[in-house]
């Protein structure tokens, strides 16, 4: 179900090796952990955090006994998260697939996310590093600490700072700790595990903005869920933003102005469109390439090598996707 | 709000100083992870984990600046299993004081038992113990794997192996955890690591059989939640299974053996009423003293020392507490 973002074959095999990790986490555990977790990794997604931990490292000559714990450990990070995550939006499709939450109770999902975020600590311990770890744990904490945010505090919030807060916790603080673990495992000096981490940073910026445009022009099919989606929630993204500086006297961005959340289906319907079709989503674009720019400038400072080439052309990849 | 079980100053200052710590977890989050962890933390709990813990460090010379670490992580492992706990059970009360649970919407909650689970796994990387780290994620699993069971598989087992399996994830095996964890900072030699990871087991079985006892006899007043909560469930307890081997014909009891669950509220006093007068209650003691006498065996091969009376006070209590 995966699809490779790289063919350079070690890479393909570290990935295979990720996934196959990534399986037998509840192996010796209850028989119903073991499905859920089958479920939740059989419906794909690119992986792409274990490719670019891959890639840093083979490009870095790193220990691979490391580096696959590590990709491990960082990608059922993020299984977890995205468990409590459609558990507690309530989302019921993800990459087009049922989530574990539609099918089955929350206290099961709240359960599941728990066991994956336990076999993600295990997994980092194999790292060796408690620099690592200490990343690791951090990160989570930030991700949580975003996501209560966005339930208390952010709901319809317009200004631009927030939503670069609120994406950096969400999305770019796990790609910047990818990165980061990456360099540190690869035992690299202080310059280049900054510009690592840097690197991290910036594509996972470029990333989340990309995701947000994707939520307004995204083919449904394509993306696996409705378009809209962050509107519906209350939740206002870079292309909104952008849109509202442009039209700040339409009567509904009035109503988000005055923070309020748009409940009514042909309303949210009429907003995307207008958004989709304004100048505000070639903005929002830019903005990711401008991200996307800064990443592969660090990048050329790497040595040339077909890591690093495939690296470019991930970042290609994460402005130009259409899911 | 805690009640220490220690009287030596040492040991009450670490006290303090993990109080401090647990505190300070969502300092720099959002205010409302702060005033969350804060109402979980005043409703105080007895710190029984990490006052073993800090006796068993000092009374080995551990340093105290990964002891403090080590008894603050477990304290808020255990805090994060019981937020998610109670979500899952619906329980509205724990201690007397209403859980998070009861007051905030399902989706905060769960938020805040993983940041908890997060600042947990922070504390842990500051043992600067790779064992330790291991210890503790195997062992967030082994909880969760009991909780899935008790979801998916357990209700109304009356096997006695598997309610000791039961018992051992859900609560011997922090128990085990925090007394093997402490060995190894210690850097004591392997009999006694061993040693003290036994007498952890030995106290943490002990310790939930008593708790399954006060389910059937304690004073709601000062346990802090109704008698009974275990059956209402479908949980059956040591109390309960012994009660079941000497009066199998009972027509409750065949209810309960065909694996059905009672919901009728007079029936469960009724059968309440019946356990807690039966001799199933002594048998349940004696066994409960059992696992203590073995607990107590192992303190014995340890030196003489006002930490090692604390201790073995503490495994006094812990047999003939009322809450």
């Amino acid at each position: 179900m995966v699809t490779s973002l790289t063919t350079l074959p070690i890479i393909q095999q570290g990935l295979d090796t990720v996934e196959k990790m990534m399986l037998s986490q509840a192996e010796d555990y209850h028989p119903d952990l073991k499905a859920a977790l089958s479920v939740i990794l059989s419906s794909g997604g690119k992986r792409i955090r274990p490719t670019i931990i891959l890639l840093i490292g083979s490009l870095l000559d790193a220990k691979f006994d490391l580096l696959i714990p590590l990709a491990t450990s960082i990608e059922l990070l993020h299984t977890a998260t995205l468990i409590h995550d459609d558990l507690i939006d309530g989302s019921i499709l993800r990459r087009g697939v049922p989530t574990l939450n539609a099918k089955w109770s929350p206290a099961a999902t709240v359960l599941t996310g728990d066991f994956v975020f336990a076999s993600a600590a295990n997994m980092a311990t194999r790292t060796n590093s408690l620099e690592v770890m200490d990343l690791f744990s951090r990160t989570l904490m930030t991700i949580v600490n975003g996501e209560v945010n966005q339930l208390f505090t952010s709901r319809c919030s317009i200004n631009i700072n927030d939503y670069y807060q609120r994406i950096y916790a969400k999305t770019a603080s796990l790609f910047e700790t990818s990165t980061h673990a990456a360099a540190i495992i690869s035992k690299v000096d202080e310059y280049h595990t900054e510009l690592l981490r840097k690197f991290g940073y910036e594509l996972g910026m470029a990333f989340q903005i990309v995701d947000d445009i994707l939520d307004y022009v995204g083919d449904q099919t394509t993306v696996g869920k409705p378009v809209g989606g962050d509107l519906r929630q209350g939740l206002i993204t870079l292309p909104m933003i952008y849109y509202i500086e442009s039209n700040p006297h339409n009567s509904l961005i009035q109503t988000i102005i005055e923070g309020k959340t748009i409940h009514d289906e042909t309303e949210i319907q009429q907003l995307v469109e207008m958004v989709a079709a304004s100048d505000a989503m070639t903005r929002a674009q830019q903005e990711a390439e401008n991200f996307i720019g800064r990443a592969r400038e660090c990048l050329l400072e790497l040595a040339d090598s077909p890591e690093r080439d495939s690296l470019l052309e991930i970042t290609q990849y994460i402005v130009s996707r259409k899911k």
